[in-house]
């Protein structure tokens, strides 16, 4: 993809699992390219790789804190500077369409008559557990794998997952913010049929400094990831292919 | 991630949705250590990425041909590669552990003593919905997504997933190899009680010259496959998000 990112422009830019050397070429493009990089706080490191005078700011949303006005302002942002006929990156960690409310900011970015790009890149759900020596799907264990948000305890009125449902579903399971309901998911998956002993893994800041990787099943692994002080980011993998440790 | 292929060492590279310029940094240095790249027909053009001298071997395997015999002999010249000191890489369409058979790969060359290196990369699974304007999650319309292979028809006894639950997971579905038995596939998710009028939608060859993009509905699309002669690769995604535009 030929990226030429045009003054008042917003590319939206997946900045991948959290290593700088996981961001495509056409990130890179993209970044070689902009006045102004909007960042995440899972972001990569990217200040080795724009120009001199690009300008860099934060507007990461930490775990846990309350967001919604933020998202407002970085939806606001985007559009200031692009109006102000600037080449506008938006980084995020991840893939910004998935779970990375890149839909939201290409809504409201074309609702102000700014033109968007997208550059996909690689996704932390299947990068983390690689990073662990799991591949999401394995030929003779799983033939599929379903990534979901952990952030909604099943049962809430914000949560439109049938948990039982996918403890039926033969896929690997795949749990993003998942770590603070792991419990409840854990719960719901056994009522719905996932075997206690079904393998279970965690995969905590993988690719970084800090990075490691907690293993159990899913009748253990909410009590190893509180025994073992699991913090975001973590990728939680259930299923068979979670037993398996090619790395 | 530090990339240094030594002699004799196989790197399982992912090279993306087919678009180089969607290959990681990292997939870059590795390619430019090779000695010999083992690529499939998906995979990017990778010609000018490499080092002079660099030996490109062809072992992809075309959809509907018989790939089990195929599939031991790439096994068998990895190592063999690799046993003769050189530095090779085995890149693959999409991601080696989304489908790519990497899990197989590495198990066999760790069964022979040859170290494994696995560089993560864009899936299709994501990347060809979002070509099409399509995220895979969005704040309003889907709190997950299932990658799954249509490669076995629901009910065949190869498959091991259970469609009718994934009717009712609330996740959008991104069949991969699902055209061939598209028809088969949405009969059973509307028996497991996904409404007829889900948005569906068919990306075929992504970021490619001939990319195209088949929208219809869950009653529809198998039909719009055929009329339209869809053709591999081809990624369907089924659920609300398929009738998104953000292109």
């Amino acid at each position: 993809m030929r990226v030429e990112l045009t003054p008042g422009t917003v590319a939206l830019v997946a900045g991948g699992p959290g290593d700088p050397d996981l961001l495509t070429l056409a990130a890179c493009r993209a970044l070689e390219q902009a006045d102004v990089v909007l960042y995440d706080y899972l972001a990569p490191d990217v200040a080795g790789l724009v120009r001199s005078g690009t300008e860099l700011i934060a507007v990461g949303k930490r775990p846990r804190s309350t967001d919604a006005t933020s998202q407002d302002d970085i939806n606001a942002l985007l559009v200031a500077q692009a109006k102000a006929g600037r080449r506008v990156v938006r980084l995020k960690g991840g893939d910004n369409y998935v779970f990375g409310r890149g839909g939201e900011e290409w809504l409201h970015c074309a609702d102000a008559g700014v033109p968007v790009i997208v550059i996909p890149g690689v996704t932390s759900a299947t990068s983390a557990p690689a990073f662990a020596g799991i591949p999401v799907t394995h030929r003779s264990l799983s033939q599929g794998f379903t990534v979901v948000s952990g952030h909604a305890a099943p049962g809430h009125a914000t949560s439109t997952i049938d948990w039982r449902a996918l403890a039926r579903s033969g896929t690997t399971l795949v749990l993003l913010m998942g770590v603070k309901n792991l419990a409840a998911i854990a719960a719901e998956l056994r009522d719905g049929g996932l075997s206690s002993d079904t393998p279970a893994a965690i995969v905590s800041s993988a690719f970084g400094e800090t990075a490691s990787v907690v293993r159990g099943t899913l009748a253990t692994i909410a009590d190893q990831a509180v025994s073992a002080g699991v913090r975001p980011p973590s990728i939680v993998v259930i299923g068979a292919v979670a037993g398996l440790d090619l790395s």
